[in-house]
């Protein structure tokens, strides 16, 4: 149980259960998981060769206790989103070998009564990851100790995960404590806790994200892990309850270069530099006077080659911000040094 | 079944049961269901001589079906917010004699097998209005048809449902098509239907509200219930959602006269007019660019009767803004034919 969130911690190392998918983007999170917590991942259960292969070692049900492993995750999206029989077998055999199984699929394990009563009469956790299960409180707006960086960013699926990820490990790369707080279902299951905050009641947004990033010590910096954008028509007011409840002392703003207009709803333009930095901005300081944005992470990775310094120098150019790009640039880079060095300024 | 939200309709008349509550702050429920829908409340039922009275034909359990209510309505928080067993024998006998129930509760009805299991069995309809049971959908940002009026506030508890009763009042009286759209329990009751915005995953907060005020007539005004304020740190959360899928046309910003800082939280100081009609302009404008601030609403039942008249000039001096007294304001004000005129000017 951890202390902090209430949440049960998801029990390392993981055996990924990618079962027959065969299209890489609906893997998203096995691969996530390779990505960011390789060392925690011992294995891969595919069911047919034309399965996405993660280049983990394979197993089967029927050797997966070989692995080492302590809990399944299922890594990709089930077609249709439930659980059909087959998979239903594999699972409940998975519980006999002694795994606890780990769920981001919007069916939850917890709703399946035969799954249920085998994991209870077998001593087993599920764990469903979008959904939380401990008690929460409605947000105070007390300000707590220790530092807090937010991700925050223009639109949906932009980078705010990865950013996230990228400067925990840069600030702890360069010595400074700092801790990834997982706000969605790939990031609690690399962190192995967290809460899935746009799962939550509504009136509870904020309190979620007070409950994620709690009273820490002097120079402590938790790293919070974005939802949504403020320029969102769906999903703003997600975005608004995790920076109150955030009260980040800094923000990194998130953006996808070359994207002109919010994904899916082509009747949204999204914010130019000034409007969105203004917005985090207002927004944040409710909570925390201080705030500010203090870079920008510039995901390139749909630009030609040749025209990502350009797209960099211009949103430095437009902001007066370090500029870096989560995927490429080097953690020795200069606007990732700036960024560490206006962490370690605020310690 | 209503078309539009998928939520059961609550049949009327009503009887409100008022139990052993003796408290009038604790029986809010049970009056503004009098005030508001008082031609749709027919008795109240008290367990005893000390229990608020709300001035209705008194019946008992056992002679509660002569009163000609359909629905039982609990119109007070009953002590730690479950239900006792007395409770649950005075509900049971309540579906014995012919009545659905409603209830604002936090334990929901539904989350009691005994009354699950007899209303099931007699075909009786269990109310938990602070749960919606229908499906939800993500907010689309797409523009609807007809004409929505919001209220909001600088706070809770200020002023925006009975706002909100009172315009669609004055436009309905004025000849104008209106319907007033209940967010929170207390107005669900009094409209009969309606989505409690702040129960629903945040994910689906602007889609609720999306599905409660959807495409209407030329002309038509949706009045929808306003909740929590942008400036809480609790709660903005649920008040962005909610401002962003209603789309308003048109808000009215609803404030205490004499408040100063967010209730219950000493280190938040309320905005000043300038910064509220900012604030909610430019979050209203992401969904609907025209929309604006048109009158304040201005509750000064704490000012000494003396000084109200002062509140509210010196409010119309400092916005420009209509501002009128919900409780106190004729509907042939001069603020009140404002506001209803700058609707008509829309339709």
């Amino acid at each position: 149980m951890n202390r902090h969130t209430g949440s049960l911690a998801i029990r390392k190392p993981y055996l990924l259960l990618v079962g027959d998918q065969s299209e890489p983007v609906f893997a998203k999170t096995a691969f996530g998981l390779r990505d960011w917590c390789g060392e925690d991942c011992v294995g891969q259960i595919r069911f047919a060769d034309g399965a996405v292969d993660l280049g983990l070692p394979d197993y089967t049900p029927a050797d997966a206790a070989r692995s080492g492993a302590q809990t399944v995750v299922i890594g990709v999206a089930v077609p249709g989103g439930g659980l059909s029989a087959e998979w239903q077998e594999v699972l409940l055999a998975l519980l006999e070998a002694g795994f606890d199984i780990a769920s981001g699929l919007h069916d939850a394990l917890e709703d399946n009564p035969a799954l249920v009563l085998r994991a209870r009469a077998l001593g087993r956790r599920l764990h469903d990851v979008r959904r939380f299960a401990g008690p929460l409180k409605v947000g105070t707006g007390r300000r707590r100790t220790g530092r807090r960086l937010l991700t925050v960013g223009t639109d949906c699926a932009v980078g705010k995960k990865y950013t996230a990820l990228a400067v925990a490990r840069w600030l702890q790369d360069a010595g400074h404590p700092a801790t990834f707080r997982a706000t969605g279902q790939t990031g609690i299951l690399i962190a192995g806790e967290g809460i899935a905050v746009d799962a939550v009641k509504a009136d509870f947004v904020s309190g979620a994200a007070e409950a994620l990033s709690p009273d820490a010590a002097l120079g402590h910096w938790d790293v919070v892990e974005g939802q949504g954008s403020l320029f969102h028509p769906s999903f703003a007011a997600v975005t608004l309850g995790l920076v109150h409840g955030s009260q980040p002392d800094l923000m990194v703003l998130c953006h996808e270069a070359g994207r002109t207009v919010i994904a899916g709803l082509p009747d949204y333009r999204l914010p130019d530099w000034e409007s969105a930095i203004a917005g985090y901005t207002d927004a944040a300081r409710l909570t925390n006077p201080g705030a500010r944005v203090a870079a920008i992470s510039l995901n390139c990775g749909r630009l030609p080659a040749e025209a990502r310094a350009a797209a960099v120098a211009g949103a430095e150019a437009a902001t007066g911000l370090p500029v870096f790009d989560p995927m490429a640039s080097a953690p020795d880079s200069a606007a990732v040094r700036a960024l560490v060095g206006a962490c370690a300024a605020l310690d």
